[in-house]
């Protein structure tokens, strides 16, 4: 089965308003998103903001959890946070990757994608049948900004729950996506 | 199609040590099970607290989304929150939803439940196939108390991921819970 990664991207994306914007890391989302990550079998989850002092914010939290107190009050929590990084630019992730996989393929997430779609079945079909490894990108804000869009080699098809109403947190979008990729059922073995 | 309702308990739910304890209600819980909730079509989202501060920091809240600032700042956000509700426990729950619905069956979901559990499979036959109504209960913490336990008439089976680790936030849990009953993929309409 094919390897995959996450980015969490806190820029370029929009505002409410549409502007370009950096947005803030979120502790609860670096939680959130690296217990999922690791439940379904992420090999990396990296962070991603262009703002120094945000980097080395991260990095305190990391270490807190990888190698400080934290290691050792929850190990599970630590168990989490050895795969997630923080990395400054979409680039540097990329180029991360590239030490350990000779063919990434990079799947653009968002709730309101328009143009070609690849489908989740279609990606599933992918992991099953083909040796490349994926990077999953996610946005934070009001989603990715165009130029990350134009990045990828897949868009994928939005979550739908049962009607229009689609406002998922960015933590409950990457649980979702990662369970319909990779998630099992008894029914399902 | 059965109407769901969830309850997010804060008590009695075991803490790290296995002892019984109230949990304090996290700000990112409502919103994001809210949001949750609302895109997969929940009846209503229920916070239970038998601390009554908590009660009313939680109406706080509500009520900001629901009429105050937040509802025009964010209509999304106040559809999301219209659906929410505060109660001090579970017969309170149990109780409101009454005046609508005749018949209502108990779900519990766990990360380590053991004993008969019910397939995703199998609910979501029951959700198709019936016309009860069901109540989702999350426990936080380090999950519900065998008390809760003991009220339901179904224990869920568990996430699972790739492997053994299945360590998700209550926040993701509830995501893909949900996905997982009510989600809509474009190859599986």
């Amino acid at each position: 089965m094919a390897n995959f990664y996450i980015a969490l991207l806190h820029y370029p994306v929009y505002n409410k308003n549409g502007q370009v914007v950096t947005t803030s890391v979120t502790n609860l989302d670096v939680h959130d998103i690296a217990r999922a990550a690791r439940t379904y079998g992420v090999k990396r989850f990296y962070i991603v903001t262009p703002v120094i002092t945000q980097q080395q914010l991260v990095g305190k939290i990391l270490r807190h959890w990888q190698q400080g107190y934290g290691a050792n009050y929850n190990s599970s929590r630590r168990e989490a946070f050895d795969i997630a990084d923080v990395k400054s630019t979409l680039d540097e992730v990329i180029s991360d990757i590239a030490k350990e996989v000779h063919s990434l393929r990079l799947v653009a997430t968002g709730a309101s994608l328009t143009g070609k779609l690849l489908t989740f079945g279609g990606l599933r079909t992918q992991f099953r049948e083909r040796d490349d490894s994926y990077l999953l990108m996610f946005g934070t804000g009001w989603g990715m900004a165009q130029e990350l869009l134009a990045r990828a080699d897949f868009l994928l098809e939005s979550i739908k729950g049962v009607a229009d109403y689609n406002h998922l947190s960015v933590r409950s979008a990457v649980s979702v996506v990662l369970d319909r990729l990779c998630g099992r059922e008894a029914d399902k073995r």
